[in-house]
């Protein structure tokens, strides 16, 4: 066994490239990404305020219109009729993410590494940047609704793109808004990053959905809705065909999702009218919780089900929203138990009476 | 159905006490606890600066000597001979958490709500607070060995007398060093939170450790140590009897692991002299972390086989480091993927060279 002296610095040699890599833990199999490249990503966003957004930063940023040079070609574009792709003249950009955490040109073949405890696969997918509007807007809640909904809508319409690759399973689409959140830079920007596996936590989602399922013939998504109108204390906001409720078992304080009232597993099924009623409330929603808990900075994503699935009937999918409210610790961390001190309950009645 | 008119608020009523409870996520099973009255508790460490620790607070603090009327009664000390409980003259001293997220005395049976959706249990358990020296140290680095050793054995003593409450299953160990890492008190302390579960990042080592097993009749980290030890590559310090390595598919940057070179599931059966090498090696490692990366914040765990377990053969106690060098953002709070900018390998190389 070759055992570097405690002390002794062995040079560093790496049988890597800087290529991304997935590596999957010898011991509970969670998967993470080792991605060198995005340690040269831009960040504007130090965050020297923790909890709250922080909005200051240079202008024009490279999501600004006339800085479409700074970011690759863009895959979908909302754009004045005419205009030409990569100039101004867009309301909502689609541009693969300068800065990957997966990338679709890797070898597949030659570098997949199997092994009973250091399993490696290369980082194959695709990761994608959405410029939600031309202005430098940090805030999403300052965009228009018809803005807002364009941001739904392109979700729906990338979902549908991303699916014509066989090799991608999952398209995880997410939204970090302040430094606290992850954001490295404030213009108001969404993410995809597509992936030849289904992420841990939907898949966690897919089987409990199924479980109950299989108990009760009913999707559990469906029946909390329906318990949720029912009880009212943890409801928050709901117009026609949408829900936004407080999460029964919260991570952060504040934290909600937002779901449709009738049945869909499948988002790419999301009308336009549908995506103008889910921007209206959540921006009702999101402005409710900037006034309750000033700014605080916040994740939500989108869980549906996996990129040409069929319509499942055990899962139904949603907007989840994570308000950075507190700081999670080692029992968060190294044991997967959150703590909240505020009951959804109180949560719901506080953004109700900001609403 | 009773739907408030959205935008009307209803008043907020409430059929929870103020007591701690445990609810399940109705989809995928997660646990959450919901501890109002943890709110109440002292922030010292607002955290201005998000990365590194914060040291400047006031003092004396509640951990300090002469503050002992400030804490519960204590349920260990390491203290001099013939000196009073809850006064001055102890080297480490563990009190129960003035502001707990479980709690030892919660009426079980009187509140126990079974459901298909919503599930809900009392707060049961006991949280406590190590506090690690008299002197107001906000770096563990900063202690002696003997102190530093004093944790680990402490450790120990509390697991064994925790073990005596048939009620509890499992007593997740901690500590957060800096605002970031979650601490809200700088005085240098750990913290323990006895559960009626097992917590579900323990239950997920567990089975992947049986199923490692079950398929090679080994334990998967003495067979992850001798890979380690073998390919020196993502090393970082040994000594006679512990291992120190990067880990394989981290969380965050820099992230690392500790664990014993001989097979030992049971934390409980450390001696007192290998707490005193465990000191060593750990401070020895901590202080290049804090070389490498500007003292980060950063949390530490114990995950250790469950309270009054058999000495399992598929599961061995270890130590995981946490720094927190990057921001989680929407990928890993949505879909549990995390994705790091520095390989293991080159961390390991930087903690090596900063021994």
């Amino acid at each position: 066994m070759k055992v570097p002296l405690t002390g002794a610095v062995a040079p560093y040699v790496t049988d890597m490239s800087d290529e991304p890599e997935f590596r999957r833990d010898p011991v509970c199999g969670r998967w993470a990404v080792v991605a060198p490249e995005r340690s040269r990503r831009p960040m504007t966003l130090d965050g020297a305020e923790p909890r709250h957004r922080k909005n200051g930063e240079r202008k024009p940023c490279p999501f600004c219109p006339g800085q479409e040079h700074d970011t690759p070609r863009e895959v979908l574009a909302y754009r004045e009729p005419g205009t030409p792709a990569d100039g101004p003249g867009w309301r909502l950009r689609v541009v693969p993410n300068r800065f990957p955490a997966v990338r679709p040109d890797v070898d597949e073949e030659a570098c997949s590494v199997g092994g009973m405890v250091f399993v490696t696969t290369p980082g194959l997918g695709r990761a994608e940047v959405m410029i939600e509007c031309p202005e430098h807007l940090t805030d999403p809640t300052k965009l228009t609704d018809g803005r807002f909904a364009d941001v739904f809508r392109a979700y729906r319409d990338r979902l549908l793109t991303l699916a014509e690759d066989p090799r991608l399973a999952y398209a995880a689409v997410f939204k970090n808004v302040g430094a606290e959140a992850g954001a490295s830079l404030g213009h108001t920007h969404s993410q995809l990053v597509a992936t030849p596996v289904v992420p841990d936590a939907v898949e966690a989602e897919l089987a409990g959905g199924k479980e109950f399922y299989t108990r009760t013939r009913r999707c559990v998504f469906c029946d909390l809705a329906a318990r949720e109108l029912a009880a009212g204390k943890r409801l928050i906001a709901r117009s026609a065909n949408f829900l936004a409720v407080a999460a029964y078992a919260p991570r952060f304080a504040y934290e909600f999702w937002v779901l449709p009232l009738a049945h869909a597993a499948r988002y790419e099924t999301l009308s336009d009218a549908a995506a103008l009623e889910l921007a209206v409330l959540m921006k009702r929603v999101l402005t409710a919780l900037d006034r309750a808990q000033a700014e605080p900075a916040y994740n939500w994503f989108l869980h549906a089900a996996p990129l040409r699935s069929a319509e499942l009937p055990h899962f139904h999918w949603h907007l989840e929203v994570l308000p950075r409210t507190a700081r999670p610790a080692g029992l968060e961390w190294g044991f997967g138990c959150y703590i909240t001190t505020v009951a959804p309950e109180q949560a719901a009645w506080e953004l109700r009476a900001a609403l």
